[in-house]
């Protein structure tokens, strides 16, 4: 009665570099959104600064604008004098033309007047009166001056298309007064769950039915990589209801996620719903990991595809290996967060099969000189080995295995 | 006119702790929330495991439930014979007891008839005929079966208050069927923006004015970091308006942060506001870091109060020291997530004077035996150096720089 289900096992890397390669960034034109509420999204398209920062020349210090060809040669011995005629008032234009000889009192952040060329700081100068000071230090030109466009010029690409919007790019398009970006849409994931065995987390577990744990644990993860989760529900072992739900979700989605039952039964059915999707159909069936084995990759008329184990633990390194970078692809990130990695020394050996990748979840503890891993050996169907867990360290497949001691690069859990 | 401003320099860290050290968790109590809303949020109090999970024995594998015994000594050359009295459905429970002989097919996931006490795989079994099996390998008691309780026993804390939910978080507690949990409500956080220079975003910067970056760049961090921002808007130089937002903002929230104009007049204000809200008062004026000299840290009546300077860069580095740990003390994070650090060989030196902490942003670039870090040397106003950068190096302030080719932590912008 052996079977091979699988005839053909390829690495994680190898899977997930043929699906992205048919894969096309999604086609959904831009959404205009509110800038203030962009952080997280993707811009989809360059945008310009349309004048530049600053507008006008501006103090960095506290002091008096000058022509610094009046302050040369002066020192503490020999004090260069001013008459002080006027001050720059904070937030108005100032056109005051000084003369040799005269200075005007301004505050950082300033607009320098007109043909001033530098500020000397107040620390170094002395009252003599109301109309006069001392100055005790020359100024070079340009000194203590922000010039128009030296933070940005006018016409500069400031934010490029595929750049995700974090705080400081909501700040940088308040200052140019850019109150509005054209956003690529969130794209929309159908999650559909099955098995006879599973039934909605709200229901009574009666001896022999378990809860949907992955339907809300995937639509949580998509959120965080920014896709909009659509959960299907839970379709029973029956090829038809699956064939119906499976295609509503393809036409109002662009990506469905299935996560099948334990059983041979529903992952035959799954692929057999994966195959009526449209071509070229299933890429990958197999996938030479631990957890995770059994997943599909799939491209059917334009859309991915994704059939998941039903294991949680296996649903969820399969999601963070496909579905995340799958999600990268389809909103066009190019500048993406970079892969976030905690070194740590492991605390206890790990054995793993050479010739298949595994996945094991950790627990980190901090140390003075760092962080300790301790690996928890668990079965996938744990979905509380991960909630133990603050990371998972990835056993690449020419390994048999991590030893006491070694730096290992701990993958964190969000 | 040399003046004293910072009495009393202290470090980041000093700083740090002397705010956390007076600040208590909030008072709000807790709110319950549909746990799929929870993505995040704090737990309030430690969540229980009502009952067991698994629920009832499961089969790790597809194959026929059977008594050990009944296969010791079998093996290709022998094999063991049995009836096959039933299939175990998917999703229902199963009554039948074995006798000596007999098997029951089961799938995995599929739930262990009563006296079966080991699952003989699939593959190491043939069929004789419907009713029929050879088994060709010895199993032992509780092989390929989960037992009640091995993921989570019934009366486990699962959640300790204090934990912030992540993805797996929410599947675990849907699981066990928990819909909802008590979380801390978000720390609602008052934004003053301050100066006679500074307009709204969305206005026309006239010459001598420039637009609040600020007041959108901290709502974005607050949020991040688990605040509720709350925008109070621009107050001219002004002690009267100043004092009238002020505590209007106190009374309203739970922590406020003034980002205060560039002149000094403003943070002589922005100071004087803050002794007014209540004691113990200003406990740090000064830092010793660039950027980000004059913040200012306070707790008035119990609630925690931070002046930031008014430049981007500084604010953006002081808030992430202080604005951020403090949320995190407000709303009681005891599992915080790591530090987020990427190791980077700078590529250029980096000077720095000893006594004071130095922050730099950093450009990243990707090499294949890890990342290269560039300073990108700029001044503080410049909020487009975040926006070209990846993140931050820290230098201490025992250190006079770092130099080319040495390993550093880079902190993240997110």
């Amino acid at each position: 009665m052996g079977k091979s289900e699988f005839l053909e096992l390829i690495s994680p890397q190898e899977g997930l570099l043929l699906i992205l390669g048919t894969l096309e960034k999604i086609k959904q034109g831009s959404k205009l959104l509110l800038t203030e509420k962009c952080l997280g999204l993707i811009v989809a398209e360059d945008v310009i600064a349309s004048h530049s920062l600053p507008s006008f020349s501006r103090s960095t210090v506290d002091g008096f604008a000058v022509l610094s060809m009046d302050t040369f040669g002066s020192s503490t011995a020999l004090p260069a004098f001013f008459d002080v005629i006027g001050e720059v008032t904070m937030g108005s234009s100032n056109q005051t033309k000084l003369n040799s000889g005269q200075a005007v009192m301004i505050h950082t952040g300033g607009m320098v007047p007109e043909n001033a060329d530098a500020i000397v700081m107040h620390e170094d100068t002395q009252k003599i009166n109301d109309n006069e000071i001392e100055v005790f230090k020359a100024v070079s030109p340009g000194e203590n001056i922000l010039n128009i466009g030296e933070d940005v010029k006018a016409g500069d690409m400031i934010i490029p298309a595929g750049r995700r919007i974090r705080s400081v790019e909501i700040g940088g398009l308040m200052a140019l007064g850019i109150m509005s970006i054209p956003v690529v849409p969130k794209p929309k994931v159908a999650i559909i769950s099955s098995g006879d065995e599973i039934i909605p987390p709200s229901q009574i577990a009666e001896l022999g039915l378990v809860r949907d744990v992955n339907s809300d644990l995937l639509a949580a993860l998509i959120s965080q990589w920014g896709g909009k989760p659509e959960k299907y529900g839970i379709v029973p072992d029956n090829l038809e209801e699956l064939l119906f739900i499976s295609r509503k979700a393809f036409i109002e989605c662009d990506m469905v996620v299935f996560t099948a039952g334990s059983s041979v039964s529903i992952r035959d059915i799954t692929a057999e719903a994966i195959r009526s999707l449209g071509g070229p159909g299933v890429i990958v069936h197999g996938i030479n990991i631990r957890p995770g084995k059994p997943t599909i990759l799939a491209i059917c008329s334009g859309k991915p595809v994704v059939g998941l184990p039903g294991n949680p633990v296996s649903a969820y390194v399969t999601a963070n290996i496909f579905v995340k970078h799958i999600i990268d692809k389809l909103i066009g990130v190019k500048y993406s967060f970079f892969e976030e990695k905690i070194i740590a020394k492991l605390d206890t050996n790990i054995t793993s099969k050479a010739g298949r990748e595994d996945w094991v979840p950790i627990k980190l503890l901090k140390s003075d000189d760092g962080f300790t891993a301790t690996p928890i050996f668990s079965r996938s169907n744990y979905i509380f080995s991960l909630i133990s867990a603050d990371g998972l360290v990835r056993i690449d497949e020419h390994k048999t295995g991590l030893q006491v001691g070694e730096l290992v690069n701990i993958i964190p859990i969000y």
